[in-house]
């Protein structure tokens, strides 16, 4: 299973922002909707091994999260309005049932912000991806049992970053270029899929 | 200089399309917004190195395509509303103009499709991303002095297939798993990235 966490910042926990100005009023969330889609479709399908949790630190009802699992998940189309409209539904439902919420099949809702994602988690192996880390094509951690935490555009902020400092995360970095996340989610992708088919054709 | 060309079979060559619904209204132009977005857009800026051309096959007005030039362009930003703005706008002059149109800093609109942008791009190495081709990781061409075809979520039609075997060009895999055109976009920048970088500590 492949794991991914976004964290956003600013990004809106509440459904109240403007599909018509999504960067404007949502907390810069198109950028967790193109993580999302990096991290999920692929060439006219969906990757049933991955789930990406989108943790949502901003406007009134922060934090909470959201958990897409591509294993479950269906209809989910590329194109950030289509996404958008998808989370904004989620984020809808009025929380009263309890710490989470299946909102839909393979997208639930969580009360809480990344300590609920934490627990969700389990123990994969931490691993955040930092610019002059040790290089992803290189490092020689089990990539497959790694949850990765990247940040939005604005970074990770102080909180969450000693929450995962906390962690003693394994870091990895993805060449000389500092890119955007949803860029960084693809290139993990590509690395993975290039493991698995190796390890597919040694055993 | 890096230069990419995304091909879309139907992708509107008219401006007649609508923001609120631009995979259902512009021949799927969404495939190609988001090519833009991850061949010219980094953490915090623009990839000033890249060119990016668009080829509109869809519509009345077809074919037409566009380029745009990153060290030229300004105010891109990354959300697809935002993409697809500036592009309905681009497609919108007349082109009464002659064969191609400054319409704004660093964007350009050729009448015409693959033959005005081959014409363009002068004497630059073709080369085709191609599942089960050689490794781009591997491969030893100069790419830095190559242009990259990509198709949309068809593929290429076949007058395109056909006009690029004629260019006997050079074809570059990406790896095991068949990806979204940005996708296979983002791996090339990242491969030529790290390529840029090693000539650098190199010389």
């Amino acid at each position: 299973m492949r794991r991914f966490v976004v964290v956003g910042q600013r990004a809106s926990a509440s459904p109240d922002f403007l599909l018509v100005d999504i960067p404007g009023t949502s907390g810069r969330l198109d950028v967790l909707l193109r993580c999302v889609r990096a991290a999920l479709l692929v060439s006219h399908g969906l990757r049933r091994d991955t789930i990406v949790y989108l943790v949502l630190l901003g406007g009134p009802r922060a934090p909470r999260s959201i958990r897409i699992d591509g294993a479950a998940a269906r209809y989910l189309r590329p194109d950030e309005r289509s996404l958008a409209t998808t989370i904004q539904k989620a984020l809808a439902i009025d929380g009263r049932g309890g710490p989470s919420t299946l909102v839909r099949p393979g997208i639930t809702v969580f009360e809480g912000g990344l300590d609920a994602v934490l627990d969700d988690l389990g123990d994969a192996t931490p691993c955040v991806l930092e610019q002059g880390a040790e290089d992803l094509r290189e490092v020689t951690i089990d990539l497959r049992n790694t949850v990765f935490f990247v940040g939005d555009h604005l970074g990770f902020d102080e909180p969450t970053r000693a929450r995962l400092a906390a962690l003693g995360p394994a870091t990895v970095g993805l060449g000389p270029v500092s890119l955007q996340a949803d860029d960084a989610i693809v290139l993990v992708q590509n690395e993975l899929d290039r493991r698995d088919a190796s390890a597919q054709t040694a055993g």
